[in-house]
C-alpha cells in the first residue's frame, strides 16, 4: 500500500461515515417504544419512579450487593460518596484517569493527591501509595480502569493498614468481577457509570454501590435535594436522582448485558489476534479480573518500533473515519485548577506522563464489526508499513 | 356542616384521589412519542443534542436574552454560576427558599449569608441586605418567589453601591416579567428550574440565563465534563449536561406556555376570589412583575383569625386528599449544615420563621379544574366556620 491509499493523503476513507469510540448499545423502537409509551401512561418521570426501583432491585441481584443508589450520572455520585462518608483533607487517586474522578473531589471541597500508574496494567502503582499517606490524607479512591480493577483487595489491605478509606471510581467496571465477585463490592462504596459509551447505558446516569447500611441510608438522603426530615445526618442535599428516562433505557441495557459483554469479547479478541502482530503496539488487558466487559481497546503506541508518533497515527485514523483518540490525556496534574501544583508532581508521575503521550482508544460496541475491527487492523498495519514514506510526506 | 363531614373525622374524602401540588403539564401521547421516535431515530440521546440546540435557540427568543445554557437541574445550574461568577467567601440570599439555593453554595465553597424577607411579598426584605455586607461577601443570590420578582432593578443598584456581584435563583419565575422585560435578563445570570412541578417543565431540568459572553463561554465550558482543551479560563467541571429527552418535553412545554400560563392564572383568579372571603386566610400576590406565571397558590395562616393552627389545616387537607404543605419549612438557618450557627440568626430573620409557621402552598396547574379549586375553597370556608368544634374534637 503506498501512502496513496491512505484518506490522509486523499484517498477514499476506509469507512463512509466516523466509526465511534464507545459502546452505544441500544434497544429495539419495539422495546423502546413500550418502555416510554410506559412511562406516559404512568405520567411518572422522575425521582424514585417505578422503573427506577425495579432498576435498582435489578442491580442489586445482578451485582449480589445490598445497595445500588441510582444517580443522574457517575460525577455526582462521587461527590456524593466523598460527602457520605464524611472525608476531609486529601484523597489520594491516579493521575490517570477521566477528570471527572479529581472533580468530584474538589467540588467536595477535598484535594487531590495523585499517584502514579503502572505501565503495563495502566492501574494505581499500588507500591507508591503508601509514600502520599500523611495525616491529611482521609480516603483512597481506586479506580478500575478498561474494564481491569485496580486490585481492590490489595487496596483494602493498604487502606486498612494506614488506616483510611477506601472507595472507587469503576466506570469502566460494570460487570467485571474479582475472584468471582462483582466489582461494586469492594471499599466502602463504589461508583459505576452508566453513560452511552459505557456497556450498561442510561444514555447518561450512573449508580452508587455499597454493602454498608448506614452510608446508603446517607447517600438517600443527600439524593433528592429535600430538607432536613432525613433519617440521618447528612451534610449536604444533591439533585441527583435518576429519571425515568434513564431508567427505562438502563433497564434494557441490563437485560442486554450477556449478549452485549460476548459481542465485546469477540471483538476485542479480533483485535487481539491482529494488534499482537504489529511492532510497537501494546494492547493493554483488562488485568486483575475473573470476568472483563472488554468495553474497551486501549494500546500503547511506541513510536521508535511502529514508526509513526501517536498524534499522527489518530490523524491516519481521523481521516478513515476511524474515531480514534489519545484517552487519558492530559495527565490530571495537568489539568485546570491541579497544574498550580505541576512543580510538586515533577518527576512523581513518570508513567503517567509516559501513557498519555503514548495511549490510543480504538473503537469496539454496537456499531462495530468484525470487518470493521480487520479493516482498522489493516490500516494499523499499513500504516506500519509504510511508516517511514508516511512520515517523509507527512512532514512536508 | 359539622365535623362528621371532614374526612379527618372519617368521612369519604372530597377528591378520590390526592390531588397533586405541582404544575405537572404533560404533552399528549401523539406529540410525545412523535418526539420520541425522532430520538430514537437519531439514536443521539445526550449532550448538545438536536433537540437540547433547539431548546437553547427557542428559550433565546422567548426570553430576549443572549445565552440561554440549558443543564441537568437548577441545583447543578446554581453550583455553575457560583463557580464560572468566581464567587468566593460569603453570598447573601434570603433564608426563605428552596433548600437547594443554599446548597448550591456549600458545594462550591461559598458561605451563605441568611437575609430575612418581607411579610408582604416573602421576598427578600432590601432594606436589610447592606446591613450584612463586610469584605467577605462577594455576591447576593435574589430569590424571584411565587411567580413574583425581587425587585431585581432595586438589587442591582444595591450590589453595584456595594461592590458586589448579583445572580438570582429564578426557579419560580419562568415566563415572568418585570415591566415588559423577562426575567432571566437582570444581574449576571439567573438560574430556571424545569422540573415537572414548574410552568415549563423538562420533567427535571434547568437552564442559565446571561447576557454576558464571557460567563456564557465559562458556563459552557464548565458543563459537559470534558478536559481542559477549553477555549477560556475555568477552575472546575461538572456534568451538568441536559439530555434529548428533557429537551424533548422541555420543547413541548415551551410551545404550551401560553396556554398553560393562562390556565393557572384563570385558576390563581377562582381561588383569589374566594380566599379573600375567608378570614385569617392571606394570599400572597405574585408582586414586583408585570406579568406572572401564577405557579403557585400559597397563603399564610393566621391561627388566631382562621380559628385552627396552620398544621392542623394541612392534615384536615391532606384527609380530603387534598396534598397541601407547609413550604418552605423549615427557614434555611435551621437546616443541617447552617443549623450550627444558628445563635448568629437568633432574632434577626423573625419573619422568615413567621412565615414558616403559618405558610401553606395549595395545588395549582394541569390536574386541578375549577371545580377542584371550588371544592378546596369550601373546605376551607368550612373548616374556618366550624374551627371551634374542629380543634375541640381534634385534641380528644
Amino acid at each position: 500500500m503506498s501512502t496513496t491509499n491512505f484518506a490522509l493523503f486523499g484517498a477514499k476513507p476506509a469507512f463512509d461515515k466516523p466509526l465511534p469510540i464507545g459502546q452505544l448499545y441500544f434497544p429495539s423502537w419495539q422495546r423502546y417504544e413500550a418502555a416510554f409509551h410506559g412511562i406516559f401512561e404512568r405520567q411518572y418521570y422522575n425521582n424514585n419512579g417505578p422503573l427506577h426501583n425495579k432498576l435498582e432491585e435489578k442491580l442489586q441481584q445482578f451485582l449480589g450487593v445490598q445497595h445500588a443508589i441510582c444517580v443522574s450520572n457517575a460525577t455526582i455520585g462521587l461527590m456524593m460518596v466523598a460527602d457520605a462518608m464524611g472525608l476531609s483533607g486529601k484523597v489520594i487517586l491516579p493521575a490517570f484517569t477521566f477528570i471527572a474522578s479529581a472533580q468530584s473531589l474538589t467540588w467536595a471541597g477535598l484535594k487531590p493527591v495523585f499517584c502514579d500508574i503502572n505501565l503495563a496494567t495502566h492501574q494505581i502503582a499500588l507500591d507508591q501509595i503508601s509514600g502520599l499517606i500523611d495525616k491529611d490524607v482521609s480516603a483512597i479512591m481506586g479506580v478500575n480502569l478498561w474494564g481491569g480493577s485496580c486490585n481492590p483487595k490489595e487496596l483494602s489491605k493498604l487502606a486498612a493498614a494506614n488506616g483510611v478509606q477506601l472507595y472507587f471510581d469503576s466506570a469502566h467496571a460494570f460487570g467485571c468481577t474479582v475472584d468471582g465477585v462483582s466489582i461494586g463490592n469492594f471499599g466502602d462504596a463504589e461508583v459505576f457509570s452508566f453513560h452511552a459509551t459505557k456497556i450498561l447505558s442510561a444514555t447518561e446516569g450512573g449508580c452508587i454501590c455499597t454493602n454498608d447500611e448506614n452510608l446508603a441510608e446517607r447517600l438517600r438522603s443527600i439524593r433528592p435535594s429535600y430538607g432536613t426530615d432525613n433519617p440521618v445526618s447528612i451534610v449536604r442535599v444533591a439533585n441527583a436522582r435518576m429519571s425515568e428516562a434513564q431508567a427505562a433505557i438502563a433497564l434494557m441495557s441490563l437485560e442486554d448485558f450477556p449478549e452485549n459483554q460476548k459481542n465485546n469479547e469477540t471483538l476485542y479478541r479480533y483485535y487481539e489476534t491482529q494488534l499482537d502482530t504489529i511492532p510497537g503496539l501494546h494492547l493493554v488487558r483488562p488485568t486483575g479480573v475473573s470476568f472483563s466487559n472488554y468495553q474497551y481497546v486501549v494500546c500503547s503506541v511506541d513510536e521508535r518500533e511502529f514508526g509513526i508518533p501517536r498524534d499522527l497515527l489518530i490523524e491516519i485514523l481521523k481521516a478513515e473515519n476511524v474515531v480514534a483518540r489519545r484517552y487519558f490525556y492530559p495527565g490530571l496534574h495537568r489539568t485546570i485548577p491541579y497544574v498550580n501544583d505541576l512543580s510538586y508532581y515533577q518527576d512523581r508521575l513518570l508513567n503517567t506522563d509516559s501513557l498519555c503521550a503514548s495511549c490510543i482508544q480504538l473503537p469496539i460496541g454496537a456499531l462495530v464489526t468484525a470487518q470493521s475491527v480487520e479493516r482498522i487492523c489493516n490500516i494499523l498495519i499499513q500504516a506500519h508499513q509504510s511508516s517511514a514514506e508516511i512520515s517523509s510526506r507527512y512532514e512536508k
